[in-house]
């Protein structure tokens, strides 16, 4: 076969209007990807010596980008609870000015951006639901670090904050940790929901967001768990089995202006709803996803809509359990076909005691 | 828990303006979806004998549809070579008026459609590589059987025809078939293709898949395989490891007006190219999806690129192996992150020899 040579940037998809990062590692070779069944995780005591994520193992990380540290230590030594570092294998690489192109009908832009790895913790096996609230707000608090952090970079348009639980959720490191990709565009699902959130405020002066709030309160059906101050619903059009969405109950644009009561007060909800999933759905792979506000920070040019971004705006999290495989229909039509009713999954999770 | 209650309808979700089948099935508890990694596909002998899409078993599927019978034999008999029948478990139900009514801040339709099963061939070993040409021809002459048919019927906006080989793509029975959904609403990146390819031919007065093809033939670099009549590329901004698009050199915008000889034609080259994923990616899980011109008989209120269709649409063959997983940052964003730059891609499967 020919050489494989090294790419890294993103390409623009005249028919979808997509964008999609090309980062090919020198390591692999298409040969590398004909086993889509992986491997397995290993066994965890051996992980645990290996694995770079693990405390006393900073070495092996590229240089801690921020890190938490109640009790003491200096960076790239122990004494963290949270540390975040770049991603060894970066899909975009934060060095170098933007250079944005047309090569014939398509468009490309260098692979600038950020790409960094959020380790909730020391300790090999405890997961998410396993943490104290404490632990959970200090997880938050590295979001909110990060993302207040990257907003000054002009050449950045958002930051996407997700997670992958177990590699059939995308993993490839067993050590519990969430994921930040910073990106020069606006990713199309952010553009779509901004979009649309502001039509529905210019068409009713009142939020999207805040409107179907109101709506799943009033019906109840779909809620899995509300407290004084957040809610989580399975959404009326849920695309998976145990689709979840979390949402503040106040109007509020932007998690990063959360303060540290509201971090510890979204840290008591969220550990609540996976400690449902975990016990009810038997531990199963998922993916999140927060959408927070767009990057505005000394931006020149901004689309009309961030000028009113506090109003029309709401953020959420977006929890998807991986039950199920997305297959033909879904990729060909962008609609999903989902089993599970979400009044059914939210009456099941209700009923989970954690 | 509480009673699962039986649900099949199409329902909006207002934030990102999408479609979602819900369509629940008695016998499916949440319990049941709790094991993603499904079983295995059983030995083939066994299944032979159980499989209702072998030749000999016809009692075990509904009635049949439409059958390509060159050696003769009755409907619902062996003597067929290709065999349409409707699905045993649709997400759409083909009878009933559609009902669309708005919910609040959602909006439903009844699950009102038409989802069927192509049973490629009556032997549960052979798959599309495997066939003769005239046998994958008459595959193809199925499909469009298919859509002249259902073109007809008023309440169809579109119809997605589909394939997904292998569990891992989605496919719950071993036995070679494709399927076929109809949806009472355009999908999303049909009407996303739709409107871009307009917006193009509005501003240029070319065809967008006809420029792109112009650009990958001079370029050369992500032509996977060309001859006289079609043209595989791995396209610009692939979102997956070897993605393809097949599609033919002459401006056509419909797949189902596509003649015999034409139809033997595309057996031929797709064939080919089926037959150097299997050989160079080791037999690969995949999709493919047919996007042709939507359903535009006898429609009294149609969009107005409906008038335009013959000359800025171009029906084309998408078809994505799945040798990655789609994890966070994809569904977050919309957006890809793809390893193996099309260029690579091509390269390789181009060397192949079939």
């Amino acid at each position: 076969m020919s050489d494989v040579h090294t790419v890294r940037e993103l390409r623009h998809d005249p028919i979808q209007k997509r964008w999609v990062i090309i980062a090919s590692e020198r390591s692999r070779r298409p040969r590398d990807l004909c086993r889509p069944d992986g491997e397995g995780q290993g066994s965890p005591a051996v992980e645990a010596r290996a694995c770079p994520f693990c405390a006393g193992n900073e070495e092996k990380t590229p240089r801690e980008i921020w890190a938490g540290r109640g009790s003491g230590g200096s960076p790239d030594g122990p004494g963290w609870n949270v540390r975040v570092v770049p991603n060894k294998f970066p899909a975009l690489a934060i060095e170098g000015e933007l250079d944005r192109e047309g090569v014939g009908n398509y468009d490309r832009v260098n692979g600038v951006g950020a790409h960094e790895v959020i380790i909730e913790t020391p300790e090999h096996e405890r997961h998410l639901p396993d943490l104290s609230v404490d632990e959970f707000a200090s997880v938050l608090a590295a979001y909110r670090a990060r993302l207040l952090d990257l907003r000054g970079d002009q050449r950045l348009r958002y930051v996407l904050i997700f997670k992958n639980y177990k590699e059939q959720a995308g993993a490839s490191l067993a050590h519990p940790h969430s994921q930040l990709i910073a990106t020069p565009v606006t990713p199309r699902t952010v553009a779509m929901e901004l979009e649309t959130a502001r039509q529905h405020y210019n068409l009713k002066e009142r939020c999207l967001f805040c409107d179907i709030l109101r709506q799943e309160i009033a019906e109840r059906a779909r809620i899995v768990q509300i407290d004084e101050h957040y809610a989580t619903i399975a959404p009326y059009a849920s695309r998976f089995p145990f689709e979840l969405m979390l949402m503040p109950r106040r109007h509020q644009h932007d998690f990063a202006f959360l303060n540290d009561d509201e971090l510890r007060q979204l840290a008591f909800h969220f550990r609540d709803v996976l400690r449902r999933m975990k016990k009810g759905l038997g531990d199963p792979p998922y993916n999140f996803v927060l959408h927070t506000a767009p990057n505005t920070g000394g931006q020149t040019r901004r689309p009309t809509y961030w000028n009113t971004l506090d109003v029309d705006w709401h953020w959420h999290i977006e929890i998807l359990p991986r039950l199920t495989s997305v297959a033909g229909f879904e990729w060909g039509t962008g609609y999903y076909i989902n089993p599970t009713p979400p009044e059914d999954a939210a009456a099941y999770l209700r009923e989970v005691e954690v």
